[in-house]
């Protein structure tokens, strides 16, 4: 039996998130049906992670289990031909039986990307949270700092308790500024449920003057979701990359 | 009377185009359509020159005369509140009763986006052109050089014989390559229908190694459009801004 590992780009526009759900469009689903067009196999795609309706991946990875006799280039192109316009597969390779997409992850990294110039932009409203007014990407750098390194972060997690910790470590977190658009990074071991878009909410309300820069490390201390900043809208996040031990399945974007 | 300046930023995937036609969805039906709801008026929108479907703007340039009472800014926060989120007005301002988008125009220039890497970018789809090939950008640029100045441009026209000159200058052109991404800038007087699409596609061939560089030059002399390259499509094509004597209409993209 092959274990095939797919790194993928999708635009999460038109997509109800990742997972399959009777009734809508979502991208396994999507992927799934074109592997079982040419391959007349059912096969199941596991994903290092779902991500919700609206959310972006330039360097999503998921992996299959098949015996399909295809070289992994060959089955790019034909997944390619076959696939809509909005879902690409980037790259194939095979990998060894035990290899799992969700649990050998050991880093991932998202962007988070906010627009808050004068006039909203049509050419990027799907790609974008937009902010109407200009925010002070200084203080949300510094304010950011404190959520560096391994905490509890529960403060920005949707659904807890879950079944298991809300410890995590964040290992790179980057605050940027390109004319009318800030870029967050965040690169951390594993996330919660909507942690990255409950980090850049909490940061707009600093940056927006509403709360001191100190004000993040209290919620962080706080360990209660009602503390932080909403959740900001899904359109902004883009899943960048996820990394395993053998190798960084690094993408340019 | 007043005149009223207005430029304007569309995303031109879902729009037939500028000009307003029965039963399509357009950008100056749109506008128009909004200005009478809050005006009360039937206001007519005139254009620097149309778009073609699928056609983007960074910077459109329009004027209609009226006798509204607003001031320019507040004009602009109205019609944004009540557009649909594809096009948005960059900025508005009062002008001479004589000035109009199109005739006065001194310049205007075009970016067009190619995009060659290995596979297609789903995030970018609407917003370039896609080559399945590498193409070689120092050829395309090498082989654009003929084209500046001033020509008869008819071999890149796609309507001639037209009622007027097709004698052009371009006054810039510059060909960049961004990773998987080049960029064809033009700026010139004027432009003849789908003349920047008709360049892209025969630097195209150039770049594909289809023509050598010195085709381009033989094709202006030819002044036949069956000589040059295909129109290539709309989507990968963006007016980037329109300039007027008394000053220049910089907007950032």
């Amino acid at each position: 039996m092959r274990n095939i590992k797919l790194v993928l780009r999708y635009d999460g526009s038109d997509f109800k998130g990742w997972q399959s759900q009777p009734g809508v469009r979502t991208v396994q689903e999507t992927l799934q049906k074109v592997l079982a067009e040419f391959s007349g196999q059912t096969l199941r795609l596991h994903a290092s992670g779902r991500t919700d309706s609206g959310v972006h991946a330039v360097g999503q990875v998921a992996h299959f289990h098949s015996t399909l006799k295809m070289p992994a280039d060959a089955l790019v192109r034909a997944m390619n031909s076959r696939l809509p316009d909005d879902v690409a597969v980037v790259s194939a390779e095979d990998v060894p039986e035990s290899f799992d997409a969700n649990r050998d992850a050991v880093r991932k990294a998202y962007r988070y990307v906010i627009h808050d110039g004068a006039t909203r932009n049509p050419l990027l409203r799907h790609y974008c949270c937009r902010h109407h007014q200009r925010l002070d990407a200084a203080a949300m750098k510094e304010a950011a700092q404190v959520l560096l390194g391994t905490h509890d972060f529960r403060s920005f997690e949707t659904e807890w308790p879950n079944r298991k910790s809300s410890v995590r470590t964040i290992t790179h977190l980057g605050l940027s500024r390109f004319g009318d658009y800030l870029w967050l990074d965040v690169e951390a071991d594993g996330f919660l449920y909507n942690m990255v878009r409950a980090i850049a909410g909490t940061l707009i309300n600093v940056g927006r003057g509403y709360w001191p820069t100190g004000e993040v490390g209290r919620i962080v201390q706080a360990q209660d979701r009602t503390r932080a900043g909403p959740t900001a809208p899904a359109q902004g996040l883009f899943l960048m990359r996820v990394s395993y031990q053998e190798a960084s399945h690094e993408v340019d974007g």
